[in-house]
């Protein structure tokens, strides 16, 4: 039964929900201005911009470096490598180039590369030794140098190892929802498969209508938790179907798509599971918006057997769906 | 109970089961041509294929390199090692070997292997010195291979760290379920032992039925939730039996061994804890399916005392049963 | 409604509670001499000093190292680098210099730098090699400080990505609670919203209520868990207003701004969500004493849309409210 | 009240518990003969020895690492680094020493600790090049040799990074549990407090008493959950005393010290909580014999105000207990 709470806004835990639908907090507010532009993104970001707080404390470095994709971040590597290692070959030219053991006497440019090379020598703790300071000052800045590349490329190491250990499920989401007949009636689904061959166990999943609805002349995003037919597995080899049946107390009922439309509504999805190979619990957010829904459909099965008797599951068929006559 | 839902499938978090028994989910959709194929393997993977999706997006290298086993591991280590210092000692070559300090004339096979040795000698940043790069070209090559040096061996220090802190619970099933006695009836039973010193604390097992039955000429995959006596443990010392009592509600009742053979019937385990060495909840999955149950048996206690007063648990003997006579 | 419980003290877990407010444990014992003074300070720790256990069992060196500002964590790594290569330096001195293959005669000033230079390149594994070991003694020091060198470089690895991967949420807290009309009544109010720009899910908020109360002239601390309109969100894209409304069960029923000093009120909250970029369960904790409360206010909108139609979140306005006239 | 369920164990799980206590399990078989040994050490771990399995299957050489102590740690790395040394020293020996440029001609042992230190230069990469490979083999080997190195080390790292992360929550047990006055009656209460200076949010705990029960002349184990006033706190400043009242459906009503030496009670405790330093949850088992619950006790405050007003925590009065008379 969809609760209508008068100011109040309540959402139970993942472990004490029932069946029940409730309206949910007034709270997040997005603009109702924003009308078309959808509140959660397909990767699962909001459409939300941050300010009035310090860029560097409210957008921590690391995350970032973790959250770069693998060229930007080799990128940053190289060069930041090379400006660190300009610096310390500048600082050496200061000192004097003669300094360093080892160096030729020459035009600058021979000085800088000498002291470029040197300093990528004395950073990567290399140290072949064919040039080695020879100064106190050369002694000082090159032990600073040796002391900044350890903790750097310790740095590195942490990074590296926080990129690829980070746990990151591949749930894979069919591209629309659909409205498809379910028992005597209809319902709302969509379906999710693994992309990636390691385990995921006991999932759960939270679906949240969000519409936006015009109260005395002021448009209010509204937020109701929808029922499903199953909010949890333990077991997930194949695909999970996510199946709303729109009962008369589903915010859905008696909706077209024509009242999607100008109730501008998004479903929020929120799924939670355990993936074994990082052995923690991964969250996956995403949404579908009303012009994402494909009416009088029927999923596909995406999975056959093969000659051998194993089961193939096809990804690429998680989407596929066959349209369906429209029942009275 | 057995509920028995038209059409919908349901599955309850494991905080929410209650001791009901539902007939779970028709999604898994395993292939009913799979008849004799186990769903479930016994270490815990699933008998599917995936295709449609791009390898590499699907099966991460990271995941794999952390599931090989040693042997293979060192191996990719060993030949990615000298692959790499094969590239660069060809690169060496190509500049010309002379501009590298302190390498001798020689045949080209010298060339080689003077090459290849100061390429490991930068890699590794051990950097002896008796040959060091002289030309600016060969101070770019040493440079950047250093690089590639650190950075490759801050990887394996993530992967290597990896590989040991995956938190790998060795849950050690008894290789049979059996049909024993229980109270005045009977009841399906397995068991299971930490193989491993460390502590297993707050346990908790679901076990779910799966028989291909034939509806209307199609026969199609059915999974029941079956209950157990007991789901839940705080501590886990020495062996815990899992028992599901055959009242009139469970799917087991009334059925002989050649009826499971028929249902093709398998029993999904899923078992849950947190492990206290890795400080990380652990899900430890398995199956039993209708060929490894033994009917009219009991187990036998795998633990005895020994002189000194301790409590010895015989792992080998997590098996060990033996046959009763059938009841009235 | 708020329970009494003589001499009992019972507080459910975050899955079990109920919307029922209860008086807690009188178990913390915080010194009832200490009026005026807060319990749980703005950044979540207790005003608590721990005596009678080893100070360094107690407080783990890894602990501090971890909660360290960043220029105390770099000063120390200087401090110690320095400090354990004057070490070595002496131990190199009281072999001999002359044990050093490469260094100069001199005064000792030229031997001391030239032995914390040549100890520098040892433990940072540089080594040049224009300085290297001659004698067996120096031979065994240089290995024992080389192995010095990358066991400690090791340990600054892990500390450093122990810094980093740390999952530390910034939860930013309204700096003052409300007392805010709600539906016709009053409520006690504060907000907060996410400092940073990763995703927090599945939010619970649990509030505690703390006075000094007197009882046959002895003043205690008593502690009432206060009932909120909503424990728990989903998605926490913007900013979240917790409310608990002054109903006739609330602690706060018939309270003035006057009672509420006298009575030395401070509310305890526990955030607790899952942090998507660091894959964790995070806790924040922080406490609001009752002059931080602002009495017939009401909190400003934080939020609003860009031209663009995005949705602009003012992290600064967070403690923006209004007054308001005080109702019947 | 205690439920007795024939022949039928049954544990529910932490967020299912009612106040309800229960027989327990039967399965975990304590041998009935060692009466007088403690099940569970007071450091948490069973009196349990474990055979029938291939020992490192069994018990990880990893986890034993971790859990070895940090002075038989750094034993065993500096036993392990001179051990592949020497190893490396006498394949150099083998090879033959003029392999190696810039070592002297002399004595058998000259040659040793020249290839010796030769050998530690490569595999933690110094390199200074005082000595280096001259032939083919000495390249190969050094080579072999700095890869080992560079591996080896970062073995260590992640080694020493996972002995220091490990969650590990010092909670200080009181020595003794007591037999309290407790409202109108009496109650089992022990107390605890965190010995470290770390916050742990979110506690529950269990408590379950082990009998030794005579039965047709069969002494078998029997385990029963007791009740407890309070089995969760959210904060946990200073101390929490767990209390179980003996009310008449307590194992413990009608109990004197002499019927719990004869049945060789004991209790079993597993607190549970977050952890806020480590960012994560925590288990701390521990147990109470019968032989250490002092009858007609009262627990001291462990805390008191400061000059300053601050609360000062004795952690060395967590024991401290008065002896109050013997009420009706």
């Amino acid at each position: 039964m969809a609760k209508r709470l008068k100011g109040l806004s309540m959402i139970e835990p993942f472990s004490q929900q029932t069946a029940q639908q409730r309206r949910l907090s007034e709270d997040w507010g997005f603009s109702s201005k924003s009308q078309g532009k959808r509140l959660l993104n397909k990767n699962g970001s909001f459409n939300i911009k941050r300010i009035g707080s310090s860029e560097w404390n409210a957008l921590s470095l690391y995350q970032h470096l973790l959250a770069a994709p693998w060229w930007l971040f080799y990128l940053l590597v190289v060069v930041v490598f090379v400006g660190v290692n300009c610096f310390f070959a500048l600082l050496y030219l200061a000192i004097g180039i003669e300094s360093i053991n080892g160096t030729n006497t020459g035009v600058w440019t021979t000085h800088f590369y000498q002291s470029f090379f040197f300093s990528v020598q004395t950073i990567t703790t290399v140290g072949y030794g064919g040039m080695a300071p020879q100064s106190v000052a050369a002694g000082v800045v090159s032990s600073f140098e040796a002391l900044t590349g350890v903790l750097g490329f310790a740095l590195a190491t942490g990074l590296l190892y926080g990129r690829f250990s980070r746990p990151s499920a591949k749930i894979l989401f069919s591209q629309n929802a659909i409205i498809a007949p379910f028992e005597d009636g209809w319902s709302f689904q969509f379906r999710l498969a693994n992309e990636r061959s390691n385990q995921l166990v006991n999932l759960e999943a939270n679906v949240i209508m969000s519409t936006l609805e015009t109260v005395d002349n002021i448009s209010k995003r509204r937020y109701y938790q929808i029922e499903l037919t199953a909010s949890r597995i333990f077991f997930f080899p194949l695909n999970w179907t996510i199946v709303h049946p729109i009962t008369p107390e589903s915010p859905l009922h008696g909706k077209t798509a024509a009242d999607l439309e100008k109730l501008d509504a998004e479903f929020l999805v929120l799924i939670k599971g355990y993936d074994d190979s990082f052995a923690q619990e991964v969250y996956n957010p995403t949404s579908y918006k009303w012009n994402e829904i494909v009416w009088n459909a029927r999923f596909v099965t995406p999975f056959y057997p093969s000659a051998a008797g194993d089961t193939i599951m096809d990804l690429g068929a998680i989407n596929r769906y066959e349209t369906v006559g429209r029942q009275a």
